[in-house]
């Protein structure tokens, strides 16, 4: 059976362009048929502020149907890409509060990382892969990362490739590998 | 007139322990007559997670009356306090929120860093300070980190000292001097 790669979509700000970049992950996907894929996007999701009680690294015995939710969403995935944008140079706070909320559910789970902004989103993926280690996921070795982002994206939907470093597609190979290894 | 440093307290967990260490910051700044000390709490404050339609840093002309109100309470500060627990290596999602909602008001402000955790915080301050960087905050350069924290505070509400590096005093008189410099 073939595993399920999540693509979590960090942003829910009011005219992301996260969106934009989420859809072209998945239509690149479409080249990529030994995986499944599936968006997750965080404005969906809904999580509030950090309200459980005990953290979730001392314990996943959770109070919140909200968490209880996320907890089975992210149990249900084999592997995780992460598309954020870079504010301040750092990571959203979206995005930060759905990782702190699990412990558990993100421990040896393999992640590709997808990150843009003005300037690349290059400072953000650096502070992301230091929380992603400390939730001992395994972060893969290519990084998409996307510039100039209010001009990265032609017509089509796709990621223009003079506004691009990393490849996608070695992404998915790379996830793969860790999935079957 | 004295000079007024705004302590923001950076946790609204339920259970947090930062609440303990923002008092004791409030309760060391009854030693040091320079300045005058308020305490911001974020739980206070209740910000959504950001909803403006065009970044800060772009336009400081608000939507929102929750960032009104939140940009005159920062601009009525001459100097910042952050207290901040670390959640895995980094900042709580609460307080960069907070960050992310403003820009001009944040530029050229002094700002003294007090974080705690099992580990002591440090790892969630490197990351923070480049944060601050990104906003042109200038952070002086004691910093208080404490560890343990479970065991930190003593029956008087007092960090114990062998649980803490640096001190808050100068963390003070730094600020006091980045404001008279």
């Amino acid at each position: 059976m073939k595993k399920t790669v999540k693509i979590i979509l960090g942003s829910v700000r009011t005219g992301r362009a996260g969106k934009a970049i989420a859809d072209w992950v998945m239509k690149k996907s479409e080249e990529y048929s030994n995986l499944n894929f599936e968006l997750i996007d965080l404005k969906d999701v809904d999580l509030p502020f950090l309200d459980e009680p005990v953290p979730a690294r001392m314990s996943n015995d959770y109070v919140h149907e909200h968490t209880k939710q996320w907890s089975k969403t992210i149990q249900e995935a084999d592997a995780i890409i992460i598309v954020t944008p870079e504010y301040n140079s750092g990571y959203p706070p979206v995005l930060k509060n759905a990782i702190d909320f699990l412990y558990s559910e993100w421990n040896n789970m393999p992640v590709g990382l997808v990150g843009y902004g003005g300037a690349g989103g290059t400072n953000c993926l650096c502070q992301l892969i230091e929380v992603l280690n400390a939730v001992d996921m395994k972060v893969v070795d290519q990084k998409v990362t996307i510039s100039e982002i209010w001009d990265a994206i032609d017509e089509n939907g796709n990621v223009k490739p003079e506004k691009r470093q990393g490849d996608i597609l070695t992404i998915f190979k790379q996830l793969e590998n860790e999935l079957c290894s």
